[in-house]
This record gives structure tokens, C-alpha cells and sequence, in this order.
């Protein structure tokens, strides 16, 4: 059995939008199984005591911009939500409730970058899921379970574990490739192409500081 | 006069070696004056608060494969460095005191990145100055001084207010681009083709919160 692809992202970061169809296409291609694994990217910032893109003034401003100029490369509708940062969790927990149905994610992603719709009022999304032919009021209420909510959890911890700092994050065997760029390189891997193949690795992954700024905390 | 490009960079992060030729090929192109600006990319990190890629240790592991990766598309020769994180200030004083001499800035990427060199110690860099033809002796000496160590100080406190948070960034006008994959962004934006122009960004500068993390500091 090949590897399948797991794709561990949050509604919150615009690159997941990016990604999104990408990461769609690549499975498909290669024949892989697609996971797509909801986790608070809060809580990876939290873990990892880093600033969100958002959260310095000069790179949200900069970021937007890069997905503006990247969807219009891409031919993607792009839209500004609602709010932003806006809490993520109704959007995430629906996805886990709904076993990260492929049709779920698309129209919750369009509805924060595409539709300016925002996904934190519960009838908002219920009507949205409804409008796909899911059963919007069963999400949203599976949503509010204890065992649903705590999947979140369970997902952003095991998503630490396996190495993911930011989103969106693709895995493949042991291979991350972090972010909406990626894709190009994913594929010269999956191909057996891929040059950190070729190349000693090692020598970069074993570099040891000979300076350490004062506030790293390495 | 149109405005020039400004390009500040540090010799720590692996993108400045990918950046520093494209950047020096679209000044050509456009004819625009290349206004090379050596900063403390430990300072930004400082005055932001944030951490740097070398300083999670999942991303320092992505970060280095990106480099190679992305060199090996562009065909340029990678090496991993002596050390890393290492003291960039001998090199950037260095720069400095040559104000910002291109043949300068290539020799000591090159030593950094391609050619497992480092620029940490006195007697080697002075001897690659030599060898490109610079007086080595004197840029050593003159890294030194008072004036060439503030100026450094300068230059990264001008870059903050300039709106610089990560190396290399590059600055037109009031236009701002970080990383090294953004020169194809900027070629549209100088001929005037930047998908930013067509649309309404202030939407998405004055967007606001409607959930904070709590250990944002926004």
C-alpha cells in the first residue's frame, strides 16, 4: 500500500484555500489516498511560542497581498472574509463531524476567502452544508460533542508529534512539505525526483550553531 | 527618477543566496539603481518578538530542503555551511565598509552557501576579499570602527520602520516583497500588472479580529 497523503490545515490561513484543489489534484494523480486532518493552527503557534502570519503587522498586510497575486496566477476567486483572524473552531469541528467530506471543506474554504460568508455562525454553516446535500443540522450539532471537540485536540497534538508547525502541512511517509508552493516538489518526490535525495542531507539536518541569538530559545 | 530597488538582506538565511542574483537581474532588466542594505535579521526577530526558521526544529529541517531544492531548480550549487545559526556581523560589517560592493556581497553568499567556507573569521574573509580583487585588509579593518558597527545598528532600525520583518526583503517604492520567490511578483508590479492594483486591497488591510489568540500581541 503507498503511502497516503495527509493534508493538515485550518480554515484560518488563506494558503489552505491555495492548497486546497491542489493537494486535490496531486492525490489524484498519484493515486494516493487524500487525509485531510482539521487542526488549530492557534494551537501550533501556542506549542511552538511563534507569531501567526496575522499577528505582525508589515507580513499580514504582505501575506494578503501574496494570496491576492497567487490566486490570480491560479485563476481562484479570492474574496477579504468577514473577520480575520476569526475563530476557527465551528469550521474545524464540522469537518471532523463530517469525516472531512471533501465537498464540506471546499464550500467552508470558499465561504472565508471566496464568499466573504465567514464560518462562525452555527445557522450560517448549517444553511451552507444544507445547500451542498449534507445534513448541516447534524454537524452542527455533532460539532458541539465532547468527542468531536476533543478530535481537535487530538489532531493538533498528534500533528505536533509528526512535525507540523504550520499550515497548511502535507505529509507524505516522512516527508512535510509546508505551505501552497510545495506542490511542484511534492510531485518530484512522489516521482522519485526529488534532489535532497541526491544530495547529503545530513550535513544540513546536523549543522550545529557556532552563534545563538539571545531570545532563541534552541 | 524612477525609485530604486532596495534589497535588505542578511547572510544567515539561505534565501538571500537564492534571491541576490534574481534580484540583481530585474534592476538590470528595469533599470533601476540596486540599493544592496545589510541588516541584523537577529535584530527583526528581536523587535518582533518572533523566532526564526532555523530556531523550530521542523522548519530549519523544511527550510534547508526548500534551499536545495530550489537551487537545484535554478541550477545554482549548494553546500551546507560550516555552522548554523552562525555571527553574521564580520560579514555585514564587511559589506558595509565596501558599501555594498556586488562583488563583495556574491563572494561572501558564495562562501556562506555554496562553498562550505563560513565568513566568521577575520583572516579567511580577508583573504576571499583579496582574491576578488578588493583590498580585504582594509574592509576588515574598517568593520571595526565605530562608524561601520552603528551603521549596521541603522540600517536595521531603518528597515523596521520601513516595514521589513524577514530577510531578504525587497522594497520599491512603498511596495514591499519578502523571500526569494516574489521576483516574478515584482517584475508585474513594475510593469505595472500587479493583480493588487485591480482589487480592493484595503479590505483586507482594515480587516479586524473577531476572535484574538491569547498569546497574540496584537
Amino acid at each position: 500500500m503507498a503511502d497516503p497523503i495527509r493534508f493538515y490545515f485550518d480554515y484560518i490561513s488563506p494558503f489552505t484555500y491555495l492548497a486546497w484543489g491542489q493537494v486535490r489534484e496531486l492525490a489524484s494523480r498519484h493515486e494516493r489516498t487524500l487525509e485531510a486532518v482539521p487542526v488549530l493552527f492557534a494551537g501550533l503557534l501556542n506549542h511552538y511560542g511563534q507569531l501567526g502570519p496575522a499577528e505582525v503587522e508589515p507580513k499580514r498586510i504582505f501575506t494578503f497581498k501574496t494570496v491576492i497575486r497567487r490566486a490570480a496566477r491560479m485563476g481562484l476567486p479570492v474574496a477579504a472574509p468577514p473577520h480575520h483572524p476569526f475563530n476557527p473552531l465551528l469550521g474545524l469541528r464540522v469537518t471532523q463531524a463530517s469525516e472531512s467530506d471533501p465537498r464540506v471543506i471546499t464550500r467552508l474554504l470558499d465561504a472565508v476567502w471566496a464568499r466573504s460568508e465567514g464560518i462562525e455562525d452555527p445557522a450560517a454553516v448549517r444553511g451552507m452544508l444544507d445547500e451542498i446535500g449534507v445534513d448541516g443540522q447534524a454537524l452542527v450539532e455533532a460539532a458541539a460533542t465532547p468527542e468531536v471537540k476533543g478530535a481537535i485536540k487530538t489532531n493538533t497534538a498528534k500533528a505536533i508529534e509528526a512535525g507540523v508547525f504550520g499550515v497548511p502541512t502535507t505529509i507524505v511517509g516522512s516527508e512535510l512539505f509546508w505551505g501552497s508552493d510545495v506542490f511542484e516538489d511534492l510531485d518530484a518526490h512522489l516521482r522519485g525526483a526529488d534532489p535532497v535525495d541526491q544530495l547529503p542531507v545530513a550535513d544540513w539536518e546536523n549543522l550545529r550553531p557556532s552563534a545563538v541569538r539571545p531570545g532563541s530559545k534552541r
